[in-house]
């Protein structure tokens, strides 16, 4: 049988080390094709650029680098520098977490759900440390099984999966994978507002991060726990439940 | 009874017309406030920024531009700039469909959702006809309609509204709304490949819209017949149908 064809990509950028491990690992399954951010996009959510020129450069063998957002380079990739259709797409590994709400502003996810939309198999991984010396070791064994799986399973239609891994102390192993729901959650903005040397005002978004959901079912609480949380994700965003409710307005 | 306090921006760009016509029909419902970015960041998806500085400035009575993306907007107007929670936030009329799964890119909507994730009842509204000379007329009275039927009724927590305004000729109007789910549907990318003065590939992102779906319940369908949509929408993405198959995977 053919190696499966694997594009790669991430948000943080095509030198990250969670790309790096990423490839690596993807190297040991298949043909791997990177087309990733030449510079950091975290945060894009879903943006593509569409009035603006893109450039991309190929970087290294099977390697090409581009000015977009995470989802410019799902959409390059495929139409203009892959030649076939890949078997999957796996964008990561993130720095950061993209579990419950984050997964909204999430470039990482953004690639993937693009990926998903042209009915190509997806995943995204993130790791929950945002330190670029964060250590991917402890969770490669199972971002491998996890791509492995969904290779020999298939990933439903309409749906990609979001995969969050705990950070562990010490090079401790995650304790297993669990499928869950998104949890509940939202961040509490603070905007910390200064004085440019021009007496100009400003501001730097911050925030902290408050999860409303005390379900057991979810991704923060599987990841509280020290399990890798995988969460089905889709981008068909119809709210079927509300239907009923809207019917009953006065709408004509 | 106060008059409500709405909360009003869009993705075009604080001075698009689409915008103006939205913020002088909530006058005649409510206590305005306009948080809009000051320039267009169309196709921005829910993108907010975080590794750079925030610029905002009054540019009238209450109204204020600010520099980032509409998600920002959102942020900045809640934590700073409306001193109370607003009773609703609108977001557009955007100039062009935000249909189907163009509301994964759309910075129209990504604002509506940034208050739906603040628990503020959102509305986003878009007009099919991308053109900056779009006729928003004939939708006058539709989107303030709904607007008060979502201040009488409430919108379910979780659920914000993705609101699509047909194209119509020599003014004719919307023939009614209709309450539908997202149709399936994708863009069929094109790049046009050309080179600089300089001698430089670049790229730009083009393409055709592709529907996929022949259902007589979803809003590309009601558009097509001349009607309004809307779709009720969730930011919580979990693909619940797929829990089970992902449970029958070696994940351990």
């Amino acid at each position: 049988m053919d190696k499966p064809l694997i594009l790669v990509t991430n948000d943080d950028g095509i030198t990250a080390p969670g790309i790096r491990t990423l490839i690596r690992l993807m190297k040991e399954i298949g043909e791997v094709v990177v087309v990733a951010p030449d510079s950091p996009q975290s945060g894009m959510g879903h943006a593509i650029t569409i009035d603006n020129t893109l450039y991309s450069k190929k970087v290294a063998d099977g390697e090409y680098s581009c000015s977009g957002t995470p989802a410019d380079c799902v959409k390059l990739g495929l139409q203009e520098l892959l030649g076939r259709k890949p078997d999957i797409c796996v964008s990561g590994i993130n720095h950061g977490s993209n579990a419950s709400i984050n997964v909204i502003y999430s470039g990482t996810m953004s690639a993937a759900i693009e990926a998903g939309i042209e009915g190509i198999p997806a995943i995204g991984f993130s790791l929950c440390d945002y330190g670029w010396e964060a250590d991917f070791g402890p969770s490669e064994p199972f971002v491998k099984q996890i791509v492995e799986e969904a290779l020999a399973h298939g990933i439903p239609p309409g749906v990609v999966l979001n995969v969050n891994i705990p950070k562990t102390d010490n090079g401790a192993i995650p304790k297993g994978i669990r499928v869950c729901r998104q949890a509940r959650a939202n961040w509490r903005e603070k905007f910390d507002k200064r004085q440019s040397p021009q007496g100009k005002d400003y501001y730097w978004l911050t925030g902290t991060f408050e999860l409303l959901d005390q379900g057991t079912d979810t991704d923060e609480h599987a990841l509280s726990e020290g399990y890798i949380s995988v969460v089905p994700t889709q981008f068909d965003l119809t709210a079927h439940h509300a239907m009923h409710q809207l019917n009953s307005w006065n709408l004509k």
